[in-house]
């Protein structure tokens, strides 16, 4: 029962992330606090040592760690106050045998002392005077001057998307700016006769624009810049010029199918006369999504995409995705959000096909359920409900009632 | 060995979330596109039917389906071409007995026709006749004109975060503006002596801010507003008049600690002077984070953090982040990314404390392992290089190396 005529969904995204060799976007410089979710661009070193000094991590006494050695209760260890030390500054004072300094969590030690004991270990004789109640070690209580980051260090690799703690970490190694991958322009060219902008009143014959809504959103996710080139007629030349217009304006270029007869056929010629190598495939064994179109025209990503709304939200998650981020360069390995849910229904699929169902997950009994939403290709509405997508793999011919299963979470 | 001296991490929760008890931030109306990942602020309901005629869901003919009954390979009906429908028109003339109009997906059906033959179970004859080789039930490849979305049918409840393919199911019902909960003002101080902007060059003894970058970028993924307020001077009159200043500013205020002695006693001072009821904890038995501070000043919750990177970050997460979703009204439920991660050393807790490790995530020999990042508390590298935070519940002592463990994706 094998489909013969169609790729599987492994060898089709392996054949297109595989002619993806050329180079990656252009970089750009950025300052740090517009830098969220970029891509760096190059590996970040330190540029200096952090902390920079040698800092307290307790609040007590700056000592030299052998006055105190022997020290206990019924023995303490006796020490001059020589100074307090201010928080923010750098002590103009050392210490000498027999002196400390009092230090706040976070101040920074004097010179001659290398460790500091917490103020729960001391009692405070006098303004000038304490008893040492437990002898310390060198280096206790103390973050040293390169303990943190060492000036050098490599600290953010080369194509991470940056998270909020990365850039509060680089705001503390004083970056003010960031060379980050440039945010790829994604063209969205609407064809259809019947389609028509959403402010406009749908009369019969007419649906209105859904797809370059859903589109732009999962681009921006991807810190992409999505490009509205409006909405074409089912016409072979205006279709071919928009698209060579998106050529010139664009990274990727997304063709989102009328779904009229004869038009899947005009954008595969229109991708073939747009640039070398063309069309790479047309038609995957999957559901939704089954006539997608995927082709390099001279190093640019061009995408048909059927025009049913759950096909074009699936197929921009399984190929043009993984696409933008090999052109961004990421190397984060992305973890998807995974969960075990128990079928309140059984669902059948057919050997050699992926499908990929919407599910509606709800928690009932402390068990989490997930409900099959199953309708015709064209409806809207189960892609709103839905909540999640469980995938049949084509090895699999369905799963029973009650079964459980793993659901990716929308 | 229970900590008595302080909340655990539950019943902390509970006490701060059955505190906000308030109004509900107050709503906005903003156009379609600007409402990615925004809160509804009230139940949406469908304007209108869609698709909103009768809808061909295959390339074909639409027929009366009574014509067709009896049908057979041997036996075929035969229909008479009456006309071709147009994409994105509404036919002007009705189908009689025996007769038939070429259809395309997504095509409009005239009156009288009540099916859509597949191209597939058709001869075509000469440009007038076809020959029909099956029969077709009444509504087959048909959606009717309310079976999408039926007018005054709930699309979206209230609270729910609007995600892309939301965007796209209201585009396609014509909604050009959305009634959104109005975004949250989070008011950022940073106290303490020894804190500089990241522009400026450290000098011993002083370190950059960190932590108004890491929270900026959490509360924009929240889509909070983050209010920097600027780094304030451990003084307990310009830190109340800098409170003061965000009370009239912000919904929500978070003071992060300067981390020397006597200052969280002061921001505790000021949370009570603030407005009524003031404090509700002070100190969870968690770590990294146990000095938190919250409390409601006249219905504004306002947060007293420590001031290490690793405490804000966590901090934020675990008690502002919840406050910030009750108050946008958020129903959605969420489910944190996890992954099952095999220990590469064992770990130790304290009974009665909630700990949180930060790990790093690798995949080996097809298994994903967690290496704990263990550091002293105040190193901002160790929550840069994590890509996991693993919880050690208060009932546990820690966990073994090579257990199996639950980790939450960063």
């Amino acid at each position: 029962m094998l489909n013969k005529n169609y790729l599987s969904l492994k060898e089709a995204i392996n054949i297109l992330l595989n002619s993806i060799s050329f180079e990656l976007l252009p970089f750009e410089i950025i300052p740090l606090e517009k830098a969220y979710n970029r891509i760096t661009y190059e590996d970040i070193h330190a540029p200096e040592d952090l902390p920079g000094f040698k800092r307290s991590t307790v609040d007590g006494f700056a000592v030299r760690s052998q006055d105190t050695f022997g020290a206990k209760e019924t023995m303490p260890a006796y020490l001059t106050i020589k100074n307090n030390i201010s928080m923010g500054t750098a002590p103009d004072f050392s210490l000498g045998p027999g002196e400390a300094a009092g230090i706040g969590t976070g101040g920074m030690l004097p010179e001659g002392a290398d460790a500091v004991i917490p103020i729960e270990h001391v009692n405070i004789v006098s303004p000038h005077l304490i008893e040492v109640l437990k002898p310390i070690g060198p280096g206790e209580n103390v973050i040293f001057e390169d303990e943190d980051i060492k000036k050098g260090e490599l600290i953010i690799p080369k194509g991470h998307r940056l998270k909020p703690q990365d850039i509060g970490g680089l705001a503390g190694l004083g970056f003010t700016q960031i060379k980050v991958v440039k945010k790829p322009v994604i063209a969205i060219i609407l064809t259809g006769d019947e389609i028509i902008p959403h402010t406009e009143k749908a009369t019969p014959g007419k649906v209105r624009d859904i797809n370059s809504f859903t589109l732009a959103g999962l681009i921006n996710e991807l810190d992409g810049i999505p490009l509205k080139m409006g909405i074409v007629k089912d016409n072979y030349e205006e279709i071919k010029a928009i698209a060579e217009k998106a050529y010139e304006l664009a990274n990727i270029i997304l063709i989102i199918g009328g779904t009229s007869a004869g038009i899947k056929d005009m954008t595969a010629n229109i991708i073939n006369e747009l640039g070398k190598p063309g069309i790479l495939f047309h038609g995957v064994s999957i559901k939704p999504g089954k006539p997608i179109i995927a082709g390099i025209c001279n190093n640019k990503p061009v995408f048909g995409l059927p025009g049913h709304p759950v096909a074009v939200y699936l197929c921009f998650e399984l190929f043009v995705k993984p696409v933008i981020n090999k052109m961004l360069g990421l190397i984060d390995k992305i973890y998807k959000n995974k969960i075990k849910a128990k079928l309140t229904r059984s669902i059948s699929s057919q050997a050699g096909r992926t499908d990929f169902i919407r599910v509606y997950l709800k928690e009932k009994d402390g068990e989490i359920w997930a409900t099959p939403l199953l309708s015709k290709s064209g409806l809207i509405m189960s892609l709103i409900k839905a909540n999640g997508i469980l995938c049949i793999p084509e090895d699999l011919l369905g799963f029973e009632e009650n079964e459980i299963v793993e659901v990716e979470i929308l």
